[in-house]
């Protein structure tokens, strides 16, 4: 790694914008030290002190019709070392590179792994702009106190994610539905194979232009001989260990012919998630009126941020404080955060009243379901002719337009200086 | 890591014992190919193909006293790494020394990581020996294929252990109840941050010197909170991912003065596991009989090499086919692998008849406990004036013996050609 290292500077005009406030966010998370579980006193990521270590040998983005997500990577990352005597070091971009791993390393053992997605998109004016990533910084803060890895300030960590995009902006496509996926990672590093909180850590965000999803309906299998989470468990948290699990299922759920697994709770089969995203049922109550199911944050469901703006959009929609395009003003809407069974499911689908199912994610944004496999029969979901439902597609076009910039809206915040 | 690569040569006589009978084991898995779930025409694990670059470096081991559990590595480690286009390529011996990872190794994100964690004794005539070694290997094995990773013969690998160790024999170390600490792990690398089976890994094996466990009897919390497995998930297993969510809950028992967490199933608060130990409960019946309980292996129990050494050695002694020295051969001893309820063990505790409670594991063998806090009280658990009640002492003695070579016994595995 040391050959790497070619130019070192330290970055100004970082230091000087130090404390301008952000749109959404706050100090979101003092640094809590994960030994004593107290507030610390040790310095916590302070972008004003970023190192930067310039890629000389930059590759060309490679042509955007060939990307397959996640494997190709931008010529920088971010890396920021942490350690129980010393806090958080100074931030470092420096060339894409691997990490150095003493094979003792507690994360490869013990699965101390946290991880968050978000996206860069490109508007048609040429600027770039992130989606809600105060939401990304929280929540990361949340997964790091769950398995006792350090947490740290936010503002701090977002300020040093726009200057990656910004030094690897033109990694981020141009072509439509196209986005710069960014994932920051944060791994215990100490090297002792012994269960504990961990003495030595490492965050890093490491950024992947990829493709558009494009909304095919998918088909789910409701898996019961599996689960994704349980009460008490890390269901509510985005770590690692939600999903090495999943794996084998799925592979399962694929030989059977369907795309993904639906994940149910309980003997009454409630339901959780689709794959690896946040569902919502639309159902047709007796009286015509719709009613959009999704089920409540009870500690087994990931609190995801398109999860969350969907509801956002629907309840704003619904007082009429921001309606959204594409659905009738005066139609009948209600939202519901609730448990929702198979039993329930079923029923709706054999009268009629299963209007729409879809799964709600970063990587997809909105992922219309056209059937479930449930105890070896099919339940067959309506879509309309485009592969998606009148209420997933009014959605997905409304979040999209705002994630590209097409309609402006306080959730997108500038990368640009 | 070039530079550590300083002499390279095949060791012909691993090739020439392949086929070399071992005690207790056999083709224990033909290698599945993790992305078709087919038995595979690729390569498995050939111990003949053994390369090694000896380390020209090594140190001295550090004195004995000194020794912390898992923080001290020997001079060389085993890496053996797969693909899925060929397969599992030639194992190496080489310097222990750090993995180059890329940032994006699946392992990282997405806790795709198992591991296995063995012993190696030295017997007072200086000759060393594993202990079963052959359920490690098996164990390894269901491990991978639950998180689609891939298997191996378990055979060849434990072949290139035995000479692993033989390689760094002198850092077994010689004081009683020390033993050298053996790490087989295997991680999922690669580069592709996408949830599916893996199409790289890697294979490794570290070894550690640890000093002695104390039998000093431990305090436990019965944790209502929080979970360490549910049916459907992956306790069963030794997987990394059963570890980091425990992480946060074991400080917050040692927050309120107890050693370790007693992880509880279900609303009757079925016990399940002690830390990272299986569990044993001897119970007086009505009669005056002894019964000594294990939670059943009902997917949320690890399947503990000590546990099912317990119940053999017990079940062994009861039959009289080999009775456990220490224990009376007329008293009436019963075994059960049942569920066991934190409301059984609070009852017979009130009315006398909770006579033990031990912890089972490779690391400390037989962990007494002398107190269980749960719902805000105390049960109080009878130990003997060494801190161990009878059963206890006898089994730990035993089983000592055996893996220490101080009575000779099947289970035994020389390292030594």
């Amino acid at each position: 790694m040391s050959s790497m290292l070619r130019s070192i500077h330290i970055v100004g005009n970082i230091a000087r914008r130090a404390f301008r406030p952000i749109y959404g966010t706050r100090l979101m998370s003092a640094y809590v030290d994960p030994l004593s579980g107290q507030p610390a006193e040790l310095p916590d990521i302070q972008h004003g002190r970023l190192i930067i270590d310039k890629n000389e040998q930059p590759t060309p983005p490679p042509p955007s019709e060939t990307l397959v997500f996640g494997r190709t990577f931008t010529d920088h990352m971010l890396t920021i070392e942490w350690s129980a005597t010393n806090g958080w070091e100074a931030p470092h971009i420096k060339p894409y590179g691997p990490l150095n791993l003493a094979p003792s390393s507690s994360v490869l053992h013990y699965a101390q792994t946290l991880f968050e997605g978000m996206k860069a998109y490109r508007t048609d004016d040429d600027r770039i702009q992130l989606f809600r990533p105060d939401m990304n910084m929280k929540r990361m803060n949340n997964s790091a106190r769950r398995i006792a890895l350090p947490t740290f300030n936010g503002d701090s960590l977002l300020e040093l994610i726009k200057k990656l995009i910004r030094m690897d902006r033109h990694w981020v496509p141009k072509e439509p539905g196209h986005s710069l996926y960014i994932r920051p990672t944060l791994i215990a590093s100490q090297q002792a194979i012994q269960v504990s909180p961990p003495t030595e850590a490492i965050l890093f965000v490491i950024c992947s232009p990829v493709g558009p999803y494009f909304p095919k309906p998918v088909s789910l299998y409701a898996t019961t001989e599996y689960i994704r989470a349980a009460p008490g468990g890390t269901g509510a948290f985005k770590l690692g260990v939600n999903y090495a699990p999943a794996v084998m299922p799925q592979k399962m759920v694929a030989e059977k012919g369907y795309s993904q697994n639906l994940w149910l709770h309980g003997p009454e089969h409630y339901l959780t998630e689709v794959g690896t995203m946040n569902m919502f049922v639309v159902l047709k109550k007796d009286d015509g009126d719709l009613e959009i199911v999704t089920p409540p944050l009870d500690g087994m469901i990931l609190p995801g941020i398109t999860r969350d703006s969907v509801l956002q959009l629907l309840r704003d929609h619904i007082s009429g404080t921001r309606p959204i395009r594409g659905l009738d003003k005066g139609e009948k809407l209600a939202v519901s955060e609730r448990g929702i069974t198979m039993k329930e499911v079923k029923d709706a689908s054999q009268t009629g009243k299963l209007v729409e199912l879809f799964g709600a994610g970063t990587a997809a944004i909105i992922s219309p379901v056209h059937k479930i496999g449930y105890l070896n029969e099919d339940i067959e979901i309506p879509t309309g002719p485009d592969g998606m439902g009148r209420i997933a597609r009014a959605v997905r076009k409304e979040l999209s337009d705002i994630q590209w910039g097409k309609i402006s809206h306080p959730w997108s915040v500038p990368v640009d200086e």
